[in-house]
């Protein structure tokens, strides 16, 4: 029996608090560090609104300064990608000396930053399948799905396999009533789940439409098709193999999901710069460096850069 | 000395009654169709607010009916392409003997179309790049521009050279006031268009941006290029070459120009529909039949078709 891991969530918003919130509920011990919503907090503990059940924790272990976290065995970064830049302000003065990070973000690319930084040892890269938003200070609200995909980084982008740090966090969260699945090659993870990302994130926001709108139009189920078969393109080019069939699956499971809109249509409508760095950009110059130019996602990262550019301007 | 051109305009709109209203105002005979603006056209005649000196034609021949329509040396087709349904029951009763049509449309193949119908023997384009909108019954408001690029279709698409009716009807625009030119090549000239129109039609409609917002933007003047180097593939499936300095030359010609919304995204914010067949659906058939795959441009139709689908829908 290991030790139990102590976690410090950073960014207690849509995801971390959500998540950070499961891991106090089974009994885990938790620390969030807090911004906006401290005084909240602080007084009323975060409530989460769930198709699983609603619950509160009356009291949490909140913070306004990373120097006054304690450090815990699993810092849990849980920013916007967007965000990162303030992390070599933070996670030097949270993680404990074996430097455990586990990284709640989409996109490609952060790993790279995160692990240049003082401290930081091990990044398990949790990639979540969830519908939540933050609907009030220290109040989420839990819509739909949450399971996690677990896969560890490694500085030459070999794959892990399965690490026993990754098999203790899968433990925890799937005590904390997960679904949890791992893989052992975190490059390859990425870019499956950039096979849905890139085109539902970036063709709802560009067309204001949900993801039903999209599969169920041909001209658009066309397109989203042709952007996936990119990715796996662009997967190819570094050397993983995503089948073809994986592509109909996707199709499939977005036809039978509920009507949904990314967070990152969900972040447009709020005024909120867009993880197109890590969406599009990334993947664009990774499959690049070796070789391949990636048509339509390049174009969509224009449509949508500029989409940004205007938002910002207005 | 030729024996004078009669005019008719079937299409009494921005486009047609201004043209149709310079050639009357010039001397020339001119019968014009009318649909919803009969009555008032009937009475008060046709008005033009332009740039160039506001000018009202109070009388005018107006008709109701294409029965009743004098046959006329030309008649002057400038409906929206995607009218273009209604021809085969207008044409064979108003084009005389020589059965010459000026077609005064954007985009590709309505040619092919027209040529069909019964009665049409001569088809001459007519590419206008000109600013102008119906704004009321009868009234036209001329903003900017008004060049037309006169070319003749050929049913093999050979190059006609410049014929001696494209002499006859460029001299009759001149002596109206018009700006012409003569091009021996319809399709050269009709791929030389869409180099400017297929990125700005498209992406000021898709994106609501102007002109000036696309060239200023970095990403979207990359974009806009990259679209603009598809066309110039297109044409050279063809056998046409356009020069890469053309490109150069648009971006600056439209860095200069005022900012400008073409009529697509007009007719979007209308919501008419969108000549998309002939500006998108067309081009992309034409260079996909000599064996060239435009990506960009597909992507393009494909946003701008769903773009079209939800609007009707609301």
């Amino acid at each position: 029996m290991e030790k139990p891991f102590s976690y410090s969530v950073i960014g207690t918003g849509a995801v971390g608090g959500y998540y950070g919130s499961l891991l106090q509920r089974s009994g885990k011990e938790v620390h969030f560090l807090l911004h906006s919503d401290y005084d909240h907090v602080k007084r009323h503990g975060l409530t989460i609104a769930s198709k699983n059940g609603d619950f509160t924790l009356p009291q949490v272990n909140a913070y306004k300064n990373p120097h006054d976290l304690p450090r815990c065995d699993v810092t849990i970064v849980a920013l916007k990608a967007t965000a990162n830049g303030v992390l070599p302000d933070i996670l030097p003065y949270v993680v404990n000396k074996n430097g455990i990070i586990l990284l709640l973000q989409n996109g490609l690319g952060q790993e790279e930053l995160i692990s240049a930084i003082a401290g930081v040892k091990t990044i398990v890269a949790g990639l979540c399948f969830v519908c939540s938003t933050k609907t009030g200070p220290g109040t989420i609200c839990h819509q739909d799905y949450g399971s996690v995909l677990l896969a560890q980084f490694t500085k030459d982008n070999t794959p892990s396999g399965i690490t026993q740090i990754m098999q203790q966090i899968a433990a925890d969260l799937t005590t904390a009533g997960v679904t949890v699945e791992m893989e052992p090659d975190l490059i390859e993870a990425r870019w499956r789940r950039l096979v849905w990302n890139i085109p539902f994130s970036g063709l709802t926001t560009l067309l204001q439409a949900d993801t039903t709108h999209i599969v169920n139009s041909p001209s658009l189920q066309k397109l989203a098709k042709d952007l996936m078969y990119e990715v796996v393109e662009g997967a190819f080019a570094l050397g993983r193999i995503i089948p073809e069939s994986f592509i109909e699956k996707m199709i499939d499971n977005t036809q039978k999901m509920h009507p949904y809109f990314p967070s990152m249509k969900l972040d447009f409508e709020a005024g909120k710069s867009l993880e197109l760095d890590a969406m599009y950009k990334k993947p664009l110059e990774a499959a690049a460096t070796h070789g391949k130019r990636l048509t339509r996602i390049e174009m969509l990262y224009e449509e949508l850069s500029f989409l940004q550019e205007k938002k910002l301007l207005c």
